[in-house]
């Protein structure tokens, strides 16, 4: 990069402000989970006039500027390509409680700070923010690609939880929408804040955000149940929701070959079936309450066993096995399935979603028909049934060729995400949004009215490159 | 009209979609609350193809549509001007479910049903639309709005419980939308439906949509709260909240003015309060659990009990007084009191929003503020205190001068607007979105950079009139 830009730069944003020395960068040019590029600088805002300055110098000075935040998503869009003529823009240095409002029940804070950072602080007044993830992303990527996690069918969505946002537009001006709404009713024109949700940062950088914030659970009991069959599982679902409501906060499915895969890798869980025999499919249920528990009430404990045992003797027999347990040893399996995975051998990540009932049914066409086209790969599923997410896994063996073929992954996306689409209506990108990795399913599925609109507003909002993504 | 053009709507709609006699029109043309325009003729479409014929011949002969679903509106937004030349697009055909999902929990519908018919058919899975209304409005026009109820506290808006639409465009070919996702894990490029909602029907007509469904409650408890004085109340609400979490379902205010009004309209009311007395203020409280009662279990009723008499032990005494009745009983006099207002004078509404704690601040300060500059006016206040909505009700006497005088009631709401927004930075419109009644505050309130981006829009969605608000 011109040596003239970087001044200019370290001018705008200050010496902590830009990194351009190559060692430095390396953390920010590699992704937490996949995915590596090549940068021209680092530049680290710390407010939003500094990113507003940054994204006009940006824009008049012909930069492309690729929007950073925890970098932990698994479609490359927060790492620069390998031209090493891109500048990465961190929120790293964005990362405070602006301000907590325990009596709005709203937090206002800078885009860059951790989920756990925030949480910690939160924990303080018995509150919390109720997107539960595996990672531990900045907020700034949990709203370009809105993400809901394990506990989605109880609090809903990043975007079900923001209620406004400051956004920082790519155009000569580096223009600043303040659309930081703490309000819970307001209706009084378009709410813009939604086009920044979900959209990868294609439209403008979120620079701050105002969230709802939520009791913590004071009261929590888990379960690992045995569906009699996978084809059980929906009316299990609905029979425990009949009986349970909104007490029951997850209802996360894991495949008999990722919770194995998963005790291979961290020979410290505890592998509590009998005989040490993992069922082919296993429900992790959590039910939780956010009040105390009263005197002279049962512990949730064993209002959970009492349901279960209903359940049990329901006339439809879904239930084969059930164990109440600690939800710490419980969830640790859980929490752990994305390494054990991988660690499986070469991975190959879909993250799609269903309507609920058709995820089970999904799975169980694909353990026929993959195996006719795709023959050794192994299904390590795991994911929300409460919410349909799944987590698509297909394993190779290390030494599979295949893995080391660049058309096959294209190849065996192409197969099953025609599959999710086109048979079951399904999503290709359930909670990892648009990026390169997924950039040509977008194109290939997007109808051409939706692209149109897509393009006239990313015309009239950031005419300028941002990101990795083009929708229009 | 134009005889040619009624004929070819009649083409387009078959007999029974178009009526234009002129003592057919009136329902049409008078708002259940407020409002009278007339109407050219009103259009009564079957299904979504019909309103395509419908938009692209209307766009393409220069007729000026008004969208219309239950018209139950404050703000003018559904009801044609008094020029006659606007014709009606009633979506009260479109009144059907179009399939239930109970595994998914969602149900696809036609626009034009009324909440009430919605919540009958899913009642009988015990499922139901968690928007709670005095009114009994359709759909389309709660999507219009983004309204969010009594219970928004615990269920969130309209916005937070649709998962798809359908929508029309008013563009040279009636463009069609489907926007119908039944995903709740989906995000493969803008979330475009987001841009009807709240939108008063200004960028398309939505025709259909796919909504969330909620368990009903299955126990339920509730309370009449006298706080200790108006101050007391977000921190008696803090505190219920810390000591129930999300059982608390309602938390609504309910002013002297309004309650007093309320009781002398509807006398068959029973007053609980000792010595008939109302107090300045009553919070009606709600608890509720979408589970039945687990053997062994306290009822609900006795729970609400030992809770309150906690709160009533609290060292900050925020209660002077707590009834716990019965829920029916309770919840007759919320339900009454927008009609027991109306009956008290010259009633003149407004529906605002504040940060929680706010509205009270709000509230206080009007008490001393708003005599002074207007004299003579009684303020009939009740609210959604657990959400920050506020029905600020001012009522003149029936005989005052003031109300026969047109500008009066626009002077009115500029002075209590300005307080609403520039002291609170509240909300002019929390549910009933915009409207030609307040068009003018939307003008005056939104930043030029937005009413840009809405211009835009506007443009690229539906290029023609539609309704009766202007964004850009």
């Amino acid at each position: 990069m011109d040596l003239k830009h970087l001044n200019a730069l370290e001018t705008i944003l200050g010496p902590k402000g830009l990194i351009h020395s190559a060692d430095d960068m390396v953390l920010y040019e590699t992704g937490a989970r996949y995915d590596i590029g090549k940068a021209a600088f680092v530049a680290r805002p710390e407010n939003t006039e500094h990113v507003s300055k940054l994204l006009a110098y940006a824009v008049q000075n012909d930069i492309h500027l690729i929007p950073q935040s925890g970098n932990t998503g698994l479609v490359s869009a927060s790492t620069p390509n390998p031209s090493g003529t891109q500048g990465i823009l961190s929120l790293d240095r964005m990362n405070t409680v602006i301000g907590l409002d325990v009596h709005n029940k709203s937090v206002h804070a800078g885009a860059g700070i951790r989920l756990s950072t925030l949480n910690e602080t939160l924990e303080k007044e018995g509150l919390m923010f109720p997107i539960d993830l595996g990672a531990d992303p900045r907020l700034g990527g949990m709203i370009a690609t809105n993400t809901g996690g394990t506990r989605c069918m109880r609090y809903g969505d990043v975007r079900m939880n923001t209620l406004g946002l400051t956004v920082v537009l790519a155009d000569q001006k580096g223009t600043v929408l303040k659309l930081t709404n703490t309000l819970r009713k307001n209706n009084t024109g378009v709410d813009w804040k939604q086009m920044f949700i979900g959209t990868s940062g294609a439209f403008g950088v979120v620079t701050e955000c105002v969230l709802n914030i939520v009791e913590t659970p004071k009261q929590t009991a888990t379960a690992y149940l045995v569906p009699n069959s996978i084809e059980a599982v929906p009316h299990l679902m609905r029979l425990m929701e009949t009986k349970l409501g909104t007490m029951l906060s997850a209802f996360e499915g894991m495949s008999k070959n990722a919770i194995t895969a998963t005790y291979d890798h961290v020979t410290s869980l505890n592998n509590p079936f009998a005989g040490s025999t993992v069922p082919d499919y296993v429900i992790l249920a959590e039910i939780s309450r956010d009040w105390p528990l009263y005197e002279g009430e049962k512990p949730l404990k064993n209002v959970f066993e009492e349901v279960l045992a209903a359940v049990w003797e329901d006339e439809t027999e879904p239930l084969a096995d059930a164990l109440v347990g600690r939800p710490e040893e419980m969830w640790a399996l859980r929490h752990a399935i994305s390494e054990g995975v991988k660690s499986a051998g070469k991975l190959i990540a879909f993250d799609v979603s269903f309507k609920r009932a058709d995820s089970m049914r999904f799975i169980s066409f694909m353990k026929t028909e993959l195996p006719k086209s795709f023959p050794d790969i192994t299904i390590c599923d795991f994911g929300h049934v409460g919410d349909g997410g799944l987590h698509f896994n297909l394993v190779l063996k290390a030494d599979d060729l295949r893995s080391k073929d660049p058309e096959f992954e294209q190849t065996l996306r192409s197969f099953v995400f025609d599959i999710v689409v086109n048979k079951y209506a399904g999503s290709y990108s359930a909670e990892h949004a648009i990026g390169p990795k997924n950039q040509h399913f977008y194109d290939l599925y997007t109808p051409a009215e939706l692209k149109r609109l897509a393009h006239g507003f990313k015309s009239m909002s950031s005419p300028a490159p941002l990101g990795t993504v083009k929708f229009g």
